[in-house]
């Protein structure tokens, strides 16, 4: 069996899954049933890891088909109404009942994603990704952030393509040509732009040199505005959506630094919706309406994941990964300090359910509680 | 076989699953693996309705356990790396793998709750939920939510047993007593109180008549500035949790009326989160040190659910479930308003096409897009 390395002009490593040696789980989300694990093939070495991703497959409408007449035995492809499928009930108290139920062997798959050999910069990104929150002050965005956005110039030559239609002219929902107070609406890439119950919309403002949020002022009511009732205006139009049951907001730190609104419908929850990262545009409004100059005076938090350069920044300005453990009780707090236990966390525990705790953390059973730890992935 | 009926003196009801006849798919949720059906038992009742629900389960750690040792041929409880594991390789590029596995069926578990016979109520709670964004004025507090919780007078004595030691003692984590800027630290009824990747902490203030965000003012600055630092520290000492690494955060509205702030780890998902209900402590406190009457002043969004008494009574001050299409061209809007495929949403596809989009929409395939469009339940 040829040694794999990572080399395209090598042929694909060939494994058999079903002898992969766990090593350790990476992250379980109890949520979207997934699990990610390290370990690796002794078959094939013992020494290079391998990481395998399982997430279970979502409902497809012919799993759940019925026969459509009287007549008909069962339905054409496999579904889990049928006599293969296996009961054994939990309990039935009056009309609520619960079950555990087996449906045929098809429709038990499971996506499977794997990476063999895999590098350390795998291992972090399918593990459990440490998230950091900043409170930016005025002071440490002119300090910090400004410089870090302005050295790394991120190009928006994409964005200006957009805007001159010189690229996804085909894709634009709406536009407002106004120098000033115009965008362009355009479907987000995660959007397939059929299904208008996952609708995701991006706003792209015309007028150049507003980053974010922070370079916003009274100035720019209008433009902001606008922005909000053109679009209701244009997607109540094309997609039948109510007004009242879409969410506009901005993200902060965005991840361009032009401008844009981001669009989609109140009841789906969308990646990146969190209260740590967006912001609401009418409550953005709302804040240039009550102070002009909020967005320049305002600390604003956002946060930073393990990996991103600018956090090391901000490490260099204040303790961000590391704290001491603070206390109006400077004694107590000295003593905790140099009590491994304290430091360590779990005060409360022996040295050995601490290191039982640990391991629970890294892979928490999901009867127990509701994982939904993230990975970086 | 006995007619079932909601009564808990009579025998539940006998129906096989597997003879579950569908009428249609109430919600399909791609990210948590679930779907809710309705449809009948045909051998029990033609008419009767009965709610299906099916979610995968989520992954134990047995399930993917290995051999500890070379000797031992496969773990002992049923995993998925055994021999009995299905693989069919989608495509294999230099490190990177993606398959479809089967693991053997006892690993096939799916989660299965039947309400039979379910009523209207139980099937609007299992189909998509209608939310709506309302855009809370300090006026239309006054008027209409400020009215409506003082009617409700939804019951505060839990929270007292709580503040004082008649309830919960044992659940206490952290206490600071003083009645102006003094509060309770305990678990959320979500948390196990265990694992602490999953930590969530309600920190309850012990002042009375503080209901909500509202209710804030620049005088509340030193309970505020407080309960965040006396928190992070408490949890920093008892949990080892980085303070720079806890999300704490108010909802709007909240789900009781006297002042509490939710506290768990940034980098999980935990439910509600999202931007449109949730106002970061930190960012609380700096719009009342930027203005000390923020909150007799701003507009608030929040978020209600159709079936909630309030969004009757906001439906009564302005259209919020129906809202006519608004346009700058009062002309063109007007022709839409009465062009049925307006009215109708998708006004740029013939009404055949309209018909297959809708029915698309209440059962997406999760291929096309992810949806994530939540049930009430």
């Amino acid at each position: 069996m040829p040694e794999p390395v990572e080399n395209a002009e090598v042929k694909s490593p060939s494994y058999d899954l079903s002898k992969f040696r766990l090593k350790r789980i990476l992250t379980n989300n109890s949520v979207r049933k997934s699990i990610s694990l390290l370990g690796t093939f002794p078959d094939i070495s013992e020494t290079d890891d391998a990481i395998v991703v399982f997430e279970k497959n979502a409902y497809r409408e012919s799993d759940v088909a019925t026969p459509e007449s009287p007549s008909e035995e069962s339905p054409k492809k496999p579904s889990y109404f049928n006599a293969n499928l296996k009961v054994s009930t939990e309990f039935v108290n009056n009309i609520y009942g619960s079950f555990q139920v087996v449906p045929s062997r098809d429709l038990c798959g499971v996506k499977s994603t794997v990476i063999y050999p895999a590098t350390d910069k795998h291992i972090e990104k399918y593990s459990v990704c440490q998230k950091y929150l900043i409170r930016e002050t005025p002071d440490l965005y002119q300090k910090i952030t400004l410089p870090y956005l302005t050295s790394s110039q991120f190009s928006l030559e994409w964005v200006y393509n957009i805007l001159e239609h010189k690229q996804e002219k085909e894709r634009i929902v709406f536009e407002d040509a106004d120098p000033e107070t115009g965008f362009i609406l355009l479907p987000d890439l995660k959007w397939d732009g059929r299904n208008v119950e996952n609708l995701y919309l991006l706003g792209i403002i015309h007028k150049h040199d507003i980053k974010s949020l922070r370079d916003l002022n009274g100035s720019h009511l209008d433009l902001l505005r606008n922005l909000r009732q053109a679009s209701k205006d244009a997607i109540s139009k094309r997609y039948g959506l109510n007004p009242n049951q879409l969410r506009m907001y901005f993200h902060y730190q965005p991840s361009f630094y032009h401008l844009h609104v981001h669009i989609n419908p109140v009841r789906n929850d969308a990646p990146g919706i969190w209260c740590e990262k967006s912001h609401m545009l009418d409550t953005v409004i709302n804040n240039l309406e009550l102070l002009p100059d909020y967005y320049q005076r305002a600390t604003l938090p956002f946060v930073l994941y393990e990996g991103n350069k600018l956090l090391d920044l901000y490490e260099q300005e204040q303790p961000i990964r590391k704290v001491a453990v603070l206390s109006d009780d400077k004694e107590q707090a000295e003593q905790e300090r140099t009590d491994p236990a304290a430091t360590e966390g779990f005060s409360d525990v022996e040295p050995e359910e601490r290191q039982c705790k640990r391991i629970k953390l890294a892979t928490p059973e999901p009867k127990e509680a509701e994982a939904t730890v993230q990975s970086c992935a």
